[in-house]
């Protein structure tokens, strides 16, 4: 063990308490275990996309459940090109920097020599960058416009990056005065939260979503919903590990802490979330199981490397009785959100930002507090101060610059969905998918009778339901008109009127796009090639010689 | 390479025979490499919780998919809570220790001096535990009570930790008598088929289960079993090849074989699964294709760092083979195992720890089996007696304890779902989910005819199905019956009632609560407030003018 | 930090541009640190075939949907097998080479003291290469026979692993050519691609697939395939950051530059197709959002290691485009590609190939482009013609070989589906799994017309619909019948005939396999053994008391 040693005691010499800054001068002194591991984290967090989308997904309804996981994709494609162009650089830029903002490092690059530090650093934030820009597509799912959405989520960085500078770059404001929010209560799902509750606000609620009460509506699909939430679960181990920023040193030390705070947060929360269930329902609801676990994760975020055990429990029991309760009081103020992005994100994380002002030690081996400690444990009210500053100044800067770009936005392209499309749904108008067993014709044919969206609708030409084989349903048609029933005309019509029929709800038979004229032979257009291998017209004969 | 081999030197005196151990006097010397390769095994570990629910989600009838996820985030809930508080200190605690368990380190912690070996350490363990709790769930699918399934799910941990503690704590006389389970053959899947066969006996078979015959019912969703499958295989790899608890010295050699025996036996398993269906059945079964494969898997478990990459494949081809044989022989005896977990982790677990008797050679520079070989390697009966022993402990302390604590349970909270909720499905009377396309409206008339049932059925609201918009719905409604369809009562009097309709059974329109009254127009309540976004009393005029 | 600076000097003489070569003389120097990094990015890369299964199924017609994932699982299997046997023996065995292929380590295995690297590499080639064999399931989706389609899994390997070869392997002539491919645009997905456009054309389109013209039939399941796709993402991130095949020295910094440039390449990809589906449909369509990003990611894989960051972006927007542009054109020619493995493995990877010879910067680090540079900077056009000739000579293979397995497998097992079990979709007729409201039974009616096929479908059994509860089913029949309705035959006849229609397409309700006879009473046998838990004759009296 000597020469662990050894490196241990001259790496601790660079290392005090700039543990989480990236690119600083210590930081050309991340080596290959420090990268791999930041790196492992990062790929990590970015499965929390894929659990974010299905956990959103699983939430709304059936009509916008692919919607939702556009989104999300491109909130990496678009949010992820913004960070790299300027993102970054405005968080940890090093060609400028005033308390406020950092510039420089745009489109980040590097010189190979350099390349270690700066891109395993850039990979690590840029993963936690796209997740913050997702949060908001839960809390304005089934109603925002999808144009609009997209301008939203490539500078919807904006929103998130300021904020990460003051926490995280040697400049910031707070970093300076020593606030701590180690994986991102604060920086990330406070940030998201508020993000969220400003947008939701701005497009409204969804169309009749008070008209019965304020009861959760169903969810789209329960088992995407918890498969989603088992996703975060376990990419949150990465997310608040990775956040160790290394593992020389002390630094493994806080990331296995990190790990067991984290769990056992997750515990506390669901532990909450399922008495409070059974208690006030007599059911397990899974809305309440799934938002208890995550708000206690999002409330350990921020102290993750600093609780002791037992206290990650407490953290994670308040923040998940937190997101719980307030989600149907978010409700009674008809702010409508439909995941509970406000009331996970938004007030676990600012209980998870406040935890660390009282239960907080300060810690020996990095000195991550700087040697404070919380209110409990005889740091007196200064952290607590610094705390509560911190979600001061991250609430306002949320809301403020959330409210402008979406205002912004709003001049540009509406960021409401129009009313029939709403009610279409936006997997259909956006993406052109249908589900079946929807009811999509009955709510068609009640929106035709307005002259004026039955203009609009003539533009919309249904596609056929996913899941069925046009194929197939072409050659199923031919044969039983042409081949054995030769009292043809009679027999089709029913086919074509029941096919026809199918076209408006009913789940037994898939669209097809069939022409009925006079003559019902001329129904369907003939192939316009015969290729070798859909020999169908002379199917008994042919029946085994259509292979290549 | 120099400054590699004197380190590698100098472990090695710290290093022999005790890879296994956690938090012994050498694991103080557990480094940044080893915690971040185990702390990445756990993550992957904790993934397999996902693919676990998944699997079982998809082998269960629909009426029962959310349940089975939901007990599998009450397992890492309550399992892990247990584990924290007295499980992890049942197996490894430092405090006080006989042959048969140890105490100590109750509600795990740590000072910060010694937390990264601890830690890293207890959350690897703790991935186990949840891993072999949850096995029990896939076992008593679709009749066991939520409630009574919650308790057990708490205690359950102990039915883990203290064959734990024999095979893998120093004080355990399974580990001094050299008995062999690196990865958890025995200790995680033998303990976990055990405790769900006594269980299936003690709940009894689905209703119905064997009335037409002991063929396997249709799998609720065989591309999610798939998925979840796939998860698991993945998964295992971090199982087994984590279980070299670190990477120093030659550990991540070890490793690295395990990664190939893994996949090997997977193979294998996977090799007979699909040859035996299409012999049997001219069918690739699925139900086969997974349960071989996790054979495989299973089997390897045990020796997983010590087989030759053939013998992987034999051990494997062999679980499988057991895995997919025992299943029918386990209904024939009307134990009613809807996911095979008996077959799966408790016969190829058997088969596994007893494999290492046979085939494992001693290995040469971590001395894992302490010099000792297998029956075929010339190293006598001794192993095999040892690992034959271990099987037996296992077992009897699995089956006993597992029937005394769901005995107690069962006087507590009767075990068994009342006939009507089990006919009804968990998903809808433990957690309010109403999926479409059930047949409930059948179900629920049947029973009505009982006056006891009826009784209870009063307290059951149905909510409505799954994927709906209600607000959509109660719009549509509205839209139809004010604005353009003066011919009002009539037309509306026809809607309601297929809405009502729908309510039982049909998949088309989800269900709107209506109160249907003499005067039409009064048929559903006037929105009681009218938001700025919703005025689609205007309709017409008003069209897109509707953002904010 | 000097210690760690020694080691990297020291381990630089041993390490110039072989970074990429698995078991050569400096492999035996391969160190932990080097090795968990390869194998934590194996078991990323092996999560990428769950992603693959779950794009395909998601793509195509609900029933197949299940059997794309089989098929991707036997891909591991068999696809595994034949890789351990002999593939891996022909890309890098050690007994005997020449400039085409090598010889020996066949059925892979090795002494304690070598296991770690080989293993190691093993485990890491073996994940590359069953994701090599799963590109080609996709391309002959929904008509490829099942069988067959295991002899080509098996078989399919010496497809990949002979180039493999000559890319990576230090005998390869296009290796000592100075060939650049560092994660398999043509070592995997050129490869793939390839082998993928040879198989669809010699199976043929689906039948019936260009009779309404050539657009792309709607998806199975968007949800899923969105799902897929996003693990493919992330999993790309392994696949390509771990092909620095290590991270001592300079290999971590080009690892980290790999996560860039792979997620730059991507975004590029994914921006190109939003904009392309967008102005061209005015929706965003998810075939094309999930193709361009997979383009993107497939290009920027040849060269991932030693692209500046704003040209990883250009290379995923051509990549993306050249996806998306192509895939209609691929149509055009009756090619029925229907997940567009062509364009995207292909043609993507042919562009990424050629990238290289255009875009690369002579690396100074660990010289892996052997000082050369590309066309763009000052290289000439030699990289670009060693590139250029890679491609022709893979295209080149994998054309011919696949042709010829092909044959040969056809002569034995005809490749493609008999047309009647291919309008009765692969779930049904290989797996025996029913999906619900796919109006199975209109097909078979329209079948069982024919006198050939008639006699054929007489050894089809129809399976209960998955999801279904038969044990339910007969017990609420029984009901029914027997306790509380007395006017018994009447009713029984209805619900009989109910269930009966129910097994020809509708969803209210599951088959069960009744036997009408003329007395109703003996519609279902009763049960052969009264279980205590079934107590359901005695329903009223016993219902509470059905627990153990």
């Amino acid at each position: 063990m000597y020469t662990t040693e050894v490196v241990t005691e001259m790496d601790m010499a660079n290392m005090t308490n700039t543990t989480y800054m990236p690119r600083s001068e210590e930081d050309q002194n991340m080596s290959w275990d420090d990268a791999t591991w930041v790196m492992t984290a990062s790929f990590i967090v970015f499965t929390m996309q894929s659990g974010f989308g299905l956990l959103e997904s699983g939430c709304v309804s059936l009509k916008n459940e692919v919607n939702i996981m556009v989104k999300n994709a491109v909130d990496v494609i678009l949010g992820g090109l913004s960070y790299w162009v300027f993102g970054y650089g405005l968080s940890f830029g090093t060609a400028y920097s005033n308390i406020l903002f950092a510039a420089g490092d745009f489109a980040v690059s590097a010189p190979e020599q350099d390349m270690g530090p700066l891109f395993a650093t850039y990979i690590f934030q840029l993963s936690f960058a796209t997740t913050a820009t997702t949060i908001v597509s839960g809390a304005i799912a089934e109603r925002f416009n999808f144009m609009a959405y997209c301008m939203f989520s490539f500078i919807n960085t904006i929103v998130y990056c300021v904020p990460a500078g003051w926490l995280w770059g040697q400049h910031g404001f707070l970093y300076k005065m020593g606030a701590i929010d180690i994986a991102g209560s604060a920086g990330v799902h406070l940030v998201g939260g508020v993000s969220g509750l400003v947008a939701c606000i701005m497009v409204g609620p969804r169309l009749g979503r008070y008209d019965q009460g304020h009861e959760q509506f169903p969810m789209g699909s329960p088992t995407n919903a918890m498969l989603g939430m088992f996703m975060l679960w376990w990419g949150w181990l990465g997310f608040n590990c990775g956040s160790s920023f290394g593992v020389r040193g002390h630094k493994w030390k806080y990331a296995a802490r990190s790990a067991v705070t984290t769990i056992n947060a997750s515990l506390g929360g669901g532990l909450f979330g399922m008495t409070y269930s059974l208690a006030t329902t007599k059911k397990l609801m899974v809305g309440d199981l799934i938002n208890s676990i995550l708000g206690g994760l999002v409330a350990v975020t921020a102290g993750c490397a600093l609780y002791r055990s037992w206290e990650a429990v407490v953290v994670g029991i308040i923040g998940g009785m937190l997101a719980v309760i307030t989600m149907p009081l978010v409700d009674r103020l008809h702010i409508d959100d439909p995941v509970g992005a406000v009331s996970v994100h938004g007030v676990s994380g600012l209980w998870g930002v406040l935890a660390i002002g009282l239960f907080v030690d300060a810690d020996s081996l990095e000195k991550i507090t700087n040697g404070r400690a919380g209110l409990f444990k005889g740091g007196g009210w200064h952290l607590l101060g610094v705390q509560a500053l911190t979600c001061a100044c991250i609430i306002s800067w949320s809301a403020i610059v959330t409210f402008v770009l979406l205002f912004c936005i709003n001049k540009l392209k509406p960021i409401r969905m129009t009313t029939h499309e709403e009610l279409l749904g936006a997997d259909l108008v956006e993406h052109g998918i249908r589900h079946p067993g929807l009811g999509l014709s009955r709510t068609v044919s009640a929106l035709r009778r307005h002259s004026e969206v039955d203009e609009r609708l003539k533009e919309l030409d249904l596609p056929p339901e996913v899941g069925s084989n046009l194929g197939h349903m072409t050659l199923l048609q031919k044969l039983r008109q042409r081949i054995s029933h030769p009292r043809g005309s009679v027999a089709e019509a029913s086919f074509v009127s029941s096919a026809r029929r199918s076209a408006f709800g009913s789940r037994t038979e898939p669209i097809v796009p069939v022409t009925v004229t006079e003559d019902s032979n001329k129904t369907s257009k003939p192939p316009k090639k015969n290729t070798s291998h859909v020999a169908w017209i002379n199917f008994d004969e042919h029946l085994d010689n259509m292979h290549p």
